[in-house]
């Protein structure tokens, strides 16, 4: 089995950026991404990485991905999603869905992924008038009455973009008040000034339903005196669950939401073992934070290797 | 005197990243930068920025400053060093070379200054043959024969740097082994086989001597015979010395290197007093870690702002 001195597992920005580091640390490293770019790349603009004004989350990753490949005579990214992890005597087994490798520490680095509504429709209307990424699909939607589910700062900027397509969007949420960051905030206040946007809170979806695509959806309580909403697109954007069942197989300490949790070095419990970005346990969670999280944990990882030489 | 929500010391890339995080939450923003962009301005090449594979520092910087002005309604920024800060009943006040303002909290992101030898000479030949700076004086050094003193990664970059310039770079080093980033140790020893590089260890130098400009040093112990060694430049890169009196003035805890205290969340253990990057405690410093540390002090603080509000 081929011996490597880091694997990260995941291939975000968090995991690209921290490919860059470990390949400075002279570090034999693998990255494996079964979706490069993750999440990020679904985001339609960028404009709080320090440093780039304005982008794309796609061009970000690329920006990225560019970097790590610079160091390709260090760094081998797999395109492949990881399997099972094991501990052996000396360092870890690592199993993607064709590679099979040994690494001296590993770098979590595997984020979120989508949380769905989970009411009935869901599955059936799928890509039929349902989704989960308006970056991607809103211009499908032009001119179309559309719901945005969720509260968040993601939600609040999907629901922006989408009313630049969409004929309204009706932005649904089952608390008080949406929560986006101030400036995105502003920009909906905007937006609902001009009929685009409207808030219903304190209310839940529980079913979706349609023909061929989505046709409306019934909410839990009455809005203008009707439960049953028409519409022909519902974007959810409800948040995301922690991909930490690998690094809990470890014996890595998650906190009550998931999330592995770290030190000020990027270090878990476990000695060897690493993780950043959003699959780390932090309130406020931001692309430059995980980045430097990253970047952290190499140095972690690169001081853990000398000193188990000198052992 | 005009009030700000929040008051960036330092105008680094640290002070500059937190300034569009700050704006990004709607905060009244004021940066003092006596000299912007700080220190990384004289690095001749950053690779380790993830997201640019290989810019200068000033080009980061000014990506940096660019991304801040962009937010220009809400972030003002000072070319000005702050002189006194002072604890106010409610916030504090900052006093610049010309600006007095008021600030409901401080994100200190002062970095470091330069260490200096402290030893004859050094004050007089000054800009006569010595340099701090080997990115931005190697190429007065065409052809001439010169000396490195120091150790670190910030040395042997320099050196590197500076070795296709010079006729030859002697790095002088006061205890057994440079310890650069091991990709920087490699092209070290890449260029001690071509003879462009030599290094001195275990040596320190006890005097700098010249007529019009330097001409030798004087070494603590003989080097092939002879403790006079002759060489026409002497750049100096032994270390930065913490910024943190004004910190200090405030309460803030700092630690045996005078480095500020900070948490996960770049609080320090005074409320409304945040820190970040170079000025703030951490083994092993980044641009990318500083700014990040910045992004998530302006978070702290919008926190701590908004808890003010409710009592």
């Amino acid at each position: 089995m081929e011996e490597f001195d880091i694997a990260i597992i995941g291939g975000g920005v968090t995991g690209l950026g921290a490919a860059v580091y470990a390949a400075r640390f002279n570090m034999k490293t693998i990255v494996f991404g079964g979706r490069l770019g993750g999440l990020i790349q679904d985001t339609h603009l960028v404009e709080n990485y320090p440093g780039f004004k304005r982008l794309t989350g796609y061009e970000l990753f690329q920006n990225l991905l560019e970097h790590a490949k610079d160091y390709s005579n260090l760094v081998d990214i797999k395109e492949e999603f990881v399997k099972d992890v094991k501990k052996l005597k000396e360092g870890f087994e690592v199993i993607g869905e064709k590679s099979k490798i040994k690494a001296k520490t590993i770098l979590f680095a595997t984020g979120t992924r989508r949380k769905k509504l989970d009411v009935p429709g869901e599955k059936e209307f799928n890509s039929k008038g349902i989704s989960y990424c308006a970056t991607c699909d809103s211009v499908l939607f032009r001119n179309k009455v559309c719901i945005m589910v969720g509260g968040s700062d993601s939600a609040a900027k999907e629901a922006l973009l989408l009313s630049e397509y969409a004929k309204k969007v009706y932005i649904v949420y089952r608390k008080e008040k949406i929560h986006p960051e101030p400036i995105n905030m502003k920009r909906v206040e905007e937006k609902i000034k001009e009929g685009k946007i409207e808030i219903i809170n304190n209310t839940n979806i529980t079913e979706i339903k349609g023909d061929k695509f989505v046709t409306s959806v019934i909410f839990d309580k009455p809005y203008k005196g009707n439960k049953e909403f028409k519409c022909e697109g519902v974007f959810i954007e409800i948040g995301h669950l922690v991909e930490s069942e690998l690094a809990k197989k470890l014996g890595v300490k998650l906190d009550n939401k998931n999330e592995i949790i770290i030190d000020r070095d990027s270090k878990t419990n476990v000695d060897g073992i690493y993780a950043a970005g959003d699959v780390a346990a932090r309130d406020w969670k931001q692309a430059i934070v995980g980045v430097a999280e990253g970047v952290i944990a190499t140095n972690s990882a690169y001081e853990y290797i000398q000193e188990q030489k000198v052992k």
